[in-house]
């Protein structure tokens, strides 16, 4: 697509709705003004919420949708919705060429059956999987994938994923040669189940691929920053994502109890507090914000149901970045090595 | 067994070997003085040893062993020294009846199968499984089982985890009905492996349990202690905890990097230990070690490589609790029910 990317905005998902996503998009389009945006949902709502965005308003187009996907709608009743949601018409914008991504804060499940039946999987993938950045302590945000999207995967899907984790770091954390792991139970040769063994054997023999295989990582080193893609299937890494997210949340929850255990401990919370904050900036998942479908035929970003006007203007931006880098044609011109080789080793697979 | 139980001491494994485990095991006899000991090891080191450990030493018989597993032996090789080194001699002496139960400091993967080999199954158990106690944040530490002793599992597995599992929280919790969970991606009947639903469905339809099955938690609610034992597969335990162990050792760094990051941080940060002391006692793996391979016949109990005299002496306490309530025909009375039920309904595994 030539021009001005385009972004269409399912306006009406997300725990907040309407306002926290205006408030998102127009950050996004103060950060990059080449931005253009078509806002999905009721027009009328919309309309009115532009009227504190002049700025965001003369860069977007509205797309009239009489329905919201629910958090609690399942795949299968979203679907039937594809026409006259605010998510469907999001990403029905992105197949008939009218907006070059689509970016949704709503229910996880909905917009995964959406996009894959609306944009169909790209030639050479077998299934689509879902990425998302996560913080470690070295300078670059951990891609990681599949978070979800598929329960039970073989070894050609996690070659697959390899290759698209690969094409996604390259894009958003501007590396030219990602490294990439396979998360395991140990580090040796021996570890693990025959899908991932075989997935290793595979990434192993496969030549001029865009990416590093570095081999194997465990779970507790995922944070280290030493390593770029983690692959793994959807069952262990949306496993391994909740444990994460999980302790961070209970250990918060164990120091605000402890500041408060004390009037000394207050006083040093409240010296404490440009730590804190520190930390807290480094963790927030606003500032991670963004995961993505990989190998659709389109563009499809999920933001997170409860991020901010900042988390969604982020994921905003990983999407224009993901436009700008054609990350589609990336993951295919990638697939085409590792596609005869693969071919060719059969037995490896087994 | 009759009389004082008799806890068969690896005195050579762990990091930082002999002087730790003996320091370890003094403290445990202090806190239980009915415990008597077979200390398994380089006998005139443990002698020069116990010189400083007189109230120990009166309690204790010494098990000469020539050889010390290493972290890095792979199982196969330490299974061919079962006889000669200090961890195997000290599941020897269970096997034997010497000992009442084992715990090593040592290598886990050797540990398990110098167990398994030595030990054998109970009967009505096909694996067994490695079950650790996790910080939550409620009263109770939460039983989280298989933690990589079975890579692959079958329903029937998950299943005879979940009574085991609800054995051992019995047992270290003194609870009488433990509310028992399957990992899972979702709390949705839906979700999941076909392994893991399969095994929802037998415990469900499984009467007299000596626990109550709540279905699926996700790993994100791993600690909020409104749940006692949560069953999975080997690979998926192994990942799931290690995330846990990852995040929280990346945060600690994350705080400790912040705090040391401006004089007024470092002001909060001496101000705040009382606060810090606290979160850290609540998280300290010390405090909440002892991993055991439940479903065999006889008692092994799995300390941390890293652990400090007091994780040492907690470990132990966790096998002096087993032997107390004799864990092996808990888990032999429990079975009973659950292997008429899921007999007679082969057409629920699948």
């Amino acid at each position: 697509m030539s021009g001005a990317p385009r972004i269409a905005i399912d306006a009406m998902g997300g725990d907040e709705g309407l306002a926290v996503m205006l408030d998102g998009v127009a950050l996004a389009r103060r950060q990059n003004t080449a931005l253009r945006f078509l806002l999905v949902g009721d027009e009328a709502q919309i309309r009115a919420g532009l009227a504190t965005h002049p700025n965001l308003a003369a860069a977007s187009d509205i797309v009239a949708a009489s329905e919201v996907i629910a958090g609690t709608d399942k795949p299968s009743a979203a679907l039937r919705r594809i026409k006259t949601s605010s998510m469907g018409l999001a990403i029905t914008a992105v197949k008939a060429g009218n907006a070059d991504a689509a970016v949704s804060s709503g229910n996880t499940g909905a917009l995964m059956a959406m996009a894959k039946i609306t944009l169909r999987t790209l030639k050479g993938i077998d299934r689509p999987a879902l990425a998302a950045l996560l913080p470690t302590l070295g300078d670059n945000d951990l891609v990681m994938l599949d978070l979800g999207a598929n329960t039970e995967c073989d070894a050609r899907n996690l070659v697959e994923f390899a290759v698209m984790g690969a094409a996604y770091a390259r894009t958003v954390n501007g590396l030219t040669q990602p490294r990439v792991r396979l998360l395991n139970i140990g580090e040796e040769e021996l570890k693990g189940t025959s899908e991932v063994k075989a997935a290793a054997a595979m990434l192993r023999a496969a030549p001029n691929l865009a990416l590093c295989f570095d081999g194997y990582i465990e779970a507790d080193r995922l944070g280290r920053g030493d390593v770029d893609v983690v692959v793994s299937d959807g069952f262990t890494g949306n496993i391994a994502l909740k444990s994460m997210e999980g302790t961070a949340r209970m250990i918060t929850d164990l120091l605000r109890r402890a500041f408060t255990s004390s009037l000394r401990s207050k006083a040093g919370f409240v010296l404490s507090r440009p730590a804190f904050h520190m930390l807290g900036t480094h963790l927030d998942p606003n500032n991670h914000n963004g995961a993505v479908f990989l190998g659709l035929n389109g563009i499809v970003v999920k933001s997170h149901g409860g991020a901010n006007p900042a988390g969604v203007a982020h994921a905003i931006g990983v999407a224009a970045k993901l436009v700008r880098d054609d990350i589609g044609r990336r993951i295919a011109d990638d697939l085409t090595g590792i596609g005869a080789q693969t071919s060719a080793t059969p037995a490896a697979a087994q």
